[in-house]
């Protein structure tokens, strides 16, 4: 009887291991024309809210941890209940440098989950398919992150003068959300901040404990809203995804 | 009296130099939704009639040959006649590579330019500053390109999984107009059509005979249109110039 029961338990389709989003919206002090960038209008909504609605609709996130700034802290608690974006149970203050950002979106985390996705708030365009996709990889790999190809010509430069073409055919721009196993980012970023090294992305906490990210499919609309050109970029993609058009 | 005349001549002050444009617009067969890239309207205009008033309006270029294909050649030399571009001398025939084309519109730029400006026609946005700089440059330094600093974080990927981060502090993603001295063009494009080498673009031909090249000012908004994507990018730049938010 226990043998057919546990027959049974191996025969049910298994539970795929839950995925948190920790969405990094704490930025710097730098704003776009007075306006935080993670709260500027996109197509008559915050920026923040294209991204919420992109992991609030994705099936394979369970649960989002929002990081921001101390003084944007009310603004977004009221986002998230204005928009019930039921998927976010905690909306946190981060740190002054990205990596201690992170670093408290992991620590509020639900421990149980097997797989913790980090996404910069400021890219509100991402797709459903790059977020699967991603998620996906990092559950047969441990780590994963979209990217796409260096489409332009990359020169290598000291004092404004050119040393070399570098060969782009290997170099990917890397996007995010980037997906890993729980225990490995936050052992990955409890190094780096213990080593004292800044981050770029999280990827790179990773790689320098000697392991490879894959690499899924990005997308060239999965942008990331930095200048007020980043804006005008973002609205011509809603507009053209409206008609459409992409 | 021949002292005089010498030290009055050495004294009056000395015409810049020349500069033609050769402007590649051949392309590769690839259409954009049954267009030409080049002809696509951006704002209701062809992207490449963008291109030539930037090159028609700016006082540091005296000349103007355009590069087509065979079957737009009658297009393109209509377009030029009916908007006027007086500085465009010459409209020739490109070949199956990029190279040959540029090779095409070095042998019919005027032989007494000093410098020779190449652009690719599909970068319609470049603004008289970029051009302005990246001349100035040249006429100093015999080789120059504008740039923008690559903000994307860059990985090094073989087989899909990440090698290492690059630093990216010296890279630089570099734009055209790329201007040169004209002997000193001739002699690298040349020299890499008998090399049997492809390239991405003018500099790298410079830089194999171990030239270094200045790197200028280069702008986001001057996009290169490839993709139905960058068009509604283009849009979104024009809108934002229109409304002076760019």
């Amino acid at each position: 009887m226990a043998g057919l029961l546990s027959l049974f338990k191996r025969r049910r389709p298994e539970k795929a291991p839950g995925c948190s989003a920790v969405i990094v919206a704490a930025g710097s002090a730098r704003r776009m024309e007075g306006i935080d960038k993670v709260l500027a209008p996109l197509g008559e909504l915050p920026v923040l809210v294209h991204t919420l609605y992109a992991f609030q609709d994705c099936p394979a996130i369970d649960e989002i941890v929002v990081v921001t700034r101390e003084d944007l802290l009310v603004e977004v608690s009221r986002i998230c209940k204005d928009f019930a974006f039921r998927k976010v149970t905690k909306v946190v203050v981060g740190g002054a440098e990205r990596i201690g950002s992170v670093q408290a979106g992991l620590r509020e985390a639900d421990p149980e989950a097997e797989l913790i996705a980090i996404h910069d708030g400021a890219r509100p365009l991402v797709s459903q398919e790059v977020i699967q996709g991603v998620v996906e990889a990092a559950r047969l790999s441990s780590a994963a992150a979209p990217a796409i190809p260096v489409t332009d010509t990359v020169k290598w430069a000291e004092g404004g003068r050119t040393v070399e073409t570098v060969d782009r055919s290997q170099l990917w721009a890397v996007q995010t959300p980037q997906v890993f196993e729980a225990g490995l980012i936050r052992g990955a970023i409890q190094k780096a901040i213990d080593d004292g090294e800044g981050l770029t992305d999280d990827c790179g906490a990773v790689e320098r404990l000697g392991m490879p990210v894959t690499l899924t499919r990005g997308s060239q609309e999965n942008i990331k809203i930095t200048t007020p050109l980043d804006l005008a970029v973002g609205e011509a993609i809603l507009r053209a995804r409206g008609e459409g058009l992409l």
